[in-house]
């Protein structure tokens, strides 16, 4: 029996992409903090369709060891699609920045994310119809004022993604890793990046997408065989394309 | 009395940009993990100059709080620039690295800059003068392969450096941000990454600069109003550029 994993499901992105995937008569296992969340996402998962297995793992990912013990309490399962999803914001300059906070960030949306995707690269490259999919964001690709620190982290997201895709390509691998930019999303990521209690999308950004449109829009890079899925971020299109950076396939050695 | 504050002066560029702020007759604050390297260079600079002031202040900084007491320890010392130089490399597939190693690279190379960045930014913003300059990479703009998770870090350093230059001249601030992007230099970087004891740029690399080519062009940054110093990967020439990253000074909350 075939899994997908998907980290931070119990809001936003993750929740609606893990409906989607049940939808799709897919296994999960669902990754977040919150263990009333997952329980209640699993009910809402059963009114879907009653006939997938839904497992909860809870993980705290911006902590190193738990990162390990989550992987490792997959082992047993045979997982087809593996989504790094969990990660979160921050808006402040430089200056003003929290720096516990920062330090989270960093671990979550890149230490984590990088460790995950190496253990299931080594378990999973040569297992046909395997995917990879890590959520960065159109601050992976344009730096954003007064959130500079955020956008490095998913800078980072991007590069390791796209070029990660192109390795496993290059080695002629069977799994595909993929890389989903979203724009601005109705989520608690405002919330959380803006440490208040409540936000609303509608009074205070011009053009967003819902959660579910997103998860749309994932399940349509997951069909697809291009490495990028990205929402444009001044008409809000969302595109299938090829990697965006540059990628230099020389000998080892070379570069600094 | 004024300072400079090189990480990671103990080899290679750092080692040399010591040498040559030292030659400008600039006192300087060197870091590293190696005392007796830091030693030997303190010797040199006195050499050249017996005039400047040169401290030395051990610390790893792959380990987060000796980030915060290598920064506390220097609270006392007027710092007209800071330069985040330490960080290093890993040539291997993504499914092949070691990740202890790579999560020491993601500590050094990125949560390191951004803690050091920030606590400069706090204490500095407004003095005149005040340079900060974080070392990427030309993988910070390329993608590398079997160097992706490196190349990876450094693009996080290219976006946090060029955005925070832009934050930083919006808001009117004194203190520069730049990022200088080396490509291949002939330093103790080549061992590292490959995990060997010795390496021979010579007979491996088809062009390279050696590390105190490299401190001359830290210099010419140093002396420039622009804000990334970078090698261009094909004919090797060093250009001097505005920020390359797109970069979105919109209002606050509209990004993910």
């Amino acid at each position: 029996m075939k899994y997908t994993v998907i980290t931070g499901a119990s809001s936003g992105i993750g929740y609606e992409t893990a409906l989607a995937f049940a939808s799709k008569g897919k296994n999960l296992i669902l990754t977040a903090r919150r263990e009333e969340k997952l329980k209640k996402l699993k009910e809402e998962i059963h009114k879907i369709n009653d006939e997938v297995n839904v497992e909860i793992h809870l993980a705290d990912l911006s902590i190193n060891h738990e990162v390990y013990d989550l992987y490792e309490s997959l082992k047993e399962y045979s997982i087809e699609t593996w989504i790094n999803n969990a990660g979160f914001g921050n808006f402040d300059s430089v200056g003003d920045q929290n720096l516990k906070k920062i330090e989270s960030m960093l671990r979550l949306n890149n230490e984590a994310l990088t460790i995950l995707s190496t253990l299931y690269v080594r378990d999973y490259s040569d297992v046909e119809g395997a995917q990879l999919i890590n959520v960065s964001s159109g601050g992976g690709y344009t730096v954003v004022a007064d959130a500079v620190t955020y956008c490095a982290t998913k800078f980072f997201v991007s590069a390791f993604t796209e070029g990660l895709a192109q390795e496993l390509q290059s080695k002629g691998a069977q799994l595909k890793a993929k890389v989903l930019a979203p724009a601005a999303t109705e989520t608690e990521f405002a919330e959380r990046s803006l440490d208040v209690e409540s936000f609303s999308y509608n009074e205070s950004v011009p053009q967003y997408h819902t959660a579910k449109e997103m998860a749309d829009f994932m399940m349509d890079l997951y069909d697809s065989d291009q490495v990028v899925g990205i929402v444009d971020g001044q008409s809000y299109e969302f595109n299938l394309r090829r990697p965006i950076y540059p990628y230099a396939d020389r000998s080892r050695n070379s570069d600094s």
